[in-house]
């Protein structure tokens, strides 16, 4: 078995984090593993709050909660998205106040919402009228917004007709809301995630402006735009930067709400949390179907049921980076190592490794920071879940 | 809230399982949780047994590696298909003996190989020379069978290229085997999971008498003709009973194999495993998009994160029994609870539900003893894993 050569991987990409390399460097731990840079985080936040002037930015728990990441964001002065009762625990025990708090989930137990209002959560969305119903129930007098449909289309990982309503219905409900004693504060919407296209935020700014209108007609004045996540990661090819989000958001804000400008909001998590990992895995085999087949099958310690489920449909297609870089390359299809036949990574993406890659290597996978770990299933074929190291708490 | 009258449930499906049924009543648990009944898994493992004449059952532990349901199928005579260390530990922590395990993951670490084999595991699977040189070194001396590529056609969970190679790549391994110091025993296939066509193992079957005679005529004389698993269970309709697997599985052998008859293996896990269970979500929102939207979303307490990955693709389709069952019902979406827009059961297949369902009332899913808990995310969205209930030890 090749010894890797650890010292040559992740510089070419994340040129700069001497300190993941270091930490990669130190020492052979059991693989697969997700390291994380804390100091990352903390930059990617205030690249945010840089581009978005005057904006609310709720980091989405779900994309890492990694309880130190939470801690340096509360302390960062991040608001937080949360989807359940454990991340809010989470995010009180890291020293976040409720009223930071968004529970930004449409789909909540009865129980979980009373859970949220007795720790003191007072901002809440919702889609439809028996979640409304449940909201005056149980966190009687709480701010809450409507989710609107909104296409995806120019987002690797799309959202479906799952979350959100039309807008007619919005304004029915937002206008319920009041007459259930409830505080109806605005509405909001996801165009995506990973959203490569600044402009697919317009359309729905536009519908948001004509509900705000249409509730300002019977009294109620909004006053929160939730405009989501979905400000993507640049997993291979260069991104917009996120100034040109932040610009294309404001430029449709002018543009259909005029001098009547909402408070903003923003729903951020894998821009936060991204590219402060690498995933270490290893390659278990290399091998061939036949003799004539042409290309190699490289099966990984990783794969879709170990943490890497955005592969599905092979949507996102991370940079992988070995020891062996630079040497002639040969084209791949990349798996996991379970015996499930849907867990491949990459089969028609076109992926190409070192021709004398071989078991034993390290293959580092980057950009893995979010939407990870916690899709790691608890122990699919025998596999523990993926672990998670932490850097630069000192930030 | 509607209260739901849970003795209704389940008599429909799981007439005569008065077990599970009283299970299920006895308390209010928090919801979703699995309730496997281990004297179902041992009807099934006779049921096979006694339809598959003189073959040795190897249990795929990754269908469900439930330590109590482990035990009793080790009492009962069973052999285990294992993929891993854990599973290997699991299997003789419960009372199996080493020689009857076989390491049936095509995808081994060299350490993993070593630590089977320092337990005393002498069976092992390989479909390429970089594995099978991993095992003649870690492995020394073994009994190894190598696993040709099949067509899965015809299955609902069906098996992609990862698994297997050409079979002229077999001959040559297996003689290579030999070579290396090992005892090349014979070979496997997998024709995909919930094959509904016992028709299907004919062709490998075919394939698997030529590599036999082509190594005969080496002087290599294999015994083992693994022919894997793929066993239906009844999700919806009606699926052809057990015996017309093992009629068509002897007739494919028979004519094929002529007089040199070899062992005959099967590694079942669905059919021992997913009529064991009974999985009991609960609905936490009934909603529309839209005022002119004529079907409902209905999303449950579970979905394709906490443990019904199989329903990716909509490949699997579980049947769905609620307390208010023969009321007049609609279409419905299906959605499990997390802010993932792939969070999503059913959307095309034609799912209807009572038009009365609420949130609260109770959602059992049948057929979910194999392929469930594992999968289970260790926490996405703050969810817990589905955790598991036994009933039935005294089978």
């Amino acid at each position: 078995m090749a010894m890797t050569n650890g010292k040559t991987l992740v510089t070419m990409i994340a040129a700069g984090n001497r300190e993941i390399q270091d930490f990669l460097d130190s020492d052979q731990r059991e693989t697969p593993y997700l390291v994380i840079d804390l100091k990352v985080a903390a930059q990617q936040f205030r690249r945010l709050t840089g581009a978005f002037r005057e904006t609310t930015v709720f980091y989405a728990v779900k994309a890492n909660p990694q309880p130190k990441l939470i801690r340096q964001l509360a302390q960062l002065g991040s608001s937080f998205d949360v989807a359940s009762p454990a991340e809010i625990d989470l995010c009180l025990s890291e020293g976040a106040d409720p009223s930071r708090l968004s529970y930004g989930n449409t789909i909540k137990k009865a129980a979980d919402i009373r859970y949220a209002y007795d720790r003191g959560v007072r901002m809440f969305v919702f889609d439809s009228e028996a979640e409304l119903r449940k909201l005056a129930e149980h966190a009687p007098g709480s701010a809450v917004f409507c989710r609107l449909l909104a296409g995806s289309a120019g987002a690797q990982w799309p959202l479906s007709r799952k979350f959100g309503c039309a807008p007619d219905m919005a304004v029915s409900l937002l206008a319920q809301a009041r007459d259930l004693g409830l505080r109806p504060i605005g509405v909001s919407f996801h165009v995506g995630s990973q959203q490569l296209d600044p402009t697919r935020w317009d359309p729905s700014v536009a519908q948001a402006a004509q509900v705000f209108r249409e509730l300002a007609e019977r009294g109620i004045h909004l006053t929160l735009l939730n405009c989501g996540g979905g400000f993507p990661t640049g997993y291979q090819d260069p991104v917009a930067p996120i100034e040109a989000y932040a610009d294309a958001i404001n430029t449709a804000v002018e543009r259909h709400f005029g001098p009547y400008r909402p408070t903003l909001a923003i729903e951020p998590g894998r821009f936060i949390a991204a590219d402060t990992g690498v995933l270490r895995a290893q390659v278990v085999l290399v091998s061939q179907k036949s003799y004539d087949d042409d290309h190699r099958w490289v099966y990984l310690d990783i794969g879709r049921f170990g943490g890497l489920a955005e592969t599905e449909g092979e949507a996102i297609q991370y940079r992988l980076v070995t020891a062996r870089d630079g040497e002639p390359t040969g084209p791949v299809v990349l798996a996991g190592p379970t015996c499930d036949s849907v867990d491949i990574l990459y089969e028609k993406a076109p992926y190409r490794l070192p021709l004398d890659l071989e078991p034993g290597d390290y293959v580092d996978i980057l950009g893995t920071g979010a939407y990870t770990t916690t899709y790691s299933s608890v122990g699919f074929n025998g596999f523990a879940p993926l672990a998670t190291f932490c850097i630069g708490d000192n930030a």
